[in-house]
């Protein structure tokens, strides 16, 4: 089994970065072949130019070096792990050219699907748990991840996880230490359990 | 009054900006000034680099120079207009960018709110409008922009307007010409009844 982490933040010292170490220790106990991407490590360009645009009358048009790249490096996966920081109770810009470039005309729609068993989209939330599901923001980013995006592409098992309260903003100073160990341990059964 | 409206589409020949056009001269029949910003020609950078992460700790932090120019724009109008591509039932990653790096901490949430009156958001679909609503992404793009974005930066006046089969893929041929009279003149009273 071989998984592909698809990971999206500007600073390697995030906890979006500590998150995905555990997921990764996390596959590597159920002994998965990993890939990394680091998007911001590999200077990913997260705007569609005339050349990544789909042409709806060819299903085999041949896109950019970049993106024809990414379109191999998943179909030599079988799963695909993103993580990110949810900024505006949605996924950062980087991580949205990275669908709007890769899972593209032909390749991950059209005849075809998507060519992956499972995607899991890992979402760090700085707000508390309470704020954000009172406004629904849970259900809208699920809605938009499973059904919008990994539905149209055909992947039938895909599932949101959010980590709330990351700032640990209202967490009281004694339950700090107890909050992140917390998160930890979520993030390394996420790959484990996958 | 003063209307920013800000476009988001690779290609000037594109719908996005044919459409942009027309709500232009439905703000000038208003007399409206009228102020564009064309994100994509502008060489805006959606990404979020450490400069522009926002500092909880500190409301007035100093922002790169482009994310601060942009602020100044902002306080200068009355209203903005967002006009897109509805891309994976979303806005593009360039918009995306634009929000995650403007609508930053200090000036658009904490102590302030975004200094504007209104803003509309103007997606184009490719989709029909059969399958898009059956699937709730109509609700799904209102709540997200309505809610996570205008809400959480305090601006009551937020409307999403939806254009579908932009692609006009089901619209018998003959009656091609009738479907984009009406997206133009939708478009022109967007610009008129704002």
């Amino acid at each position: 089994m071989k998984t592909l982490v698809i990971i999206s933040h500007p600073r390697k010292n995030s906890l979006t970065f500590a998150v995905s170490n555990e997921i990764i220790r996390g596959l590597e106990e159920q002994n998965h072949e990993i890939e990394i991407l680091d998007l911001h490590e590999n200077n990913f360009d997260p705007l569609v130019f005339p050349v990544d645009e789909p042409d709806y009358s060819d299903e085999s048009k041949v896109y950019s070096d970049v993106v024809e790249n990414e379109m191999n490096r998943i179909r030599n996966v079988d799963n695909i792990i993103f993580v990110f920081p949810v900024w505006w109770h949605s996924i950062p810009a980087m991580l949205k050219g990275y669908i709007d470039r890769v899972f593209n005309y032909g390749f991950a729609y059209g005849s075809n699907k998507l060519p992956v068993e499972k995607i899991r989209w890992i979402g760090l939330a700085g707000e508390p748990r309470s704020s954000f599901k009172k406004r629904g923001f849970h259900l809208n980013i699920e809605h938009h991840l499973n059904i919008g995006i990994s539905g149209f592409v055909g992947v039938e098992d895909s599932e949101v996880e959010l980590i709330y309260e990351t700032l640990g903003e209202e967490v009281p100073e004694e339950k700090l230490e107890k909050h992140y160990a917390e998160i930890f341990n979520r993030s390394y059964l996420i790959g484990k359990e996958i």
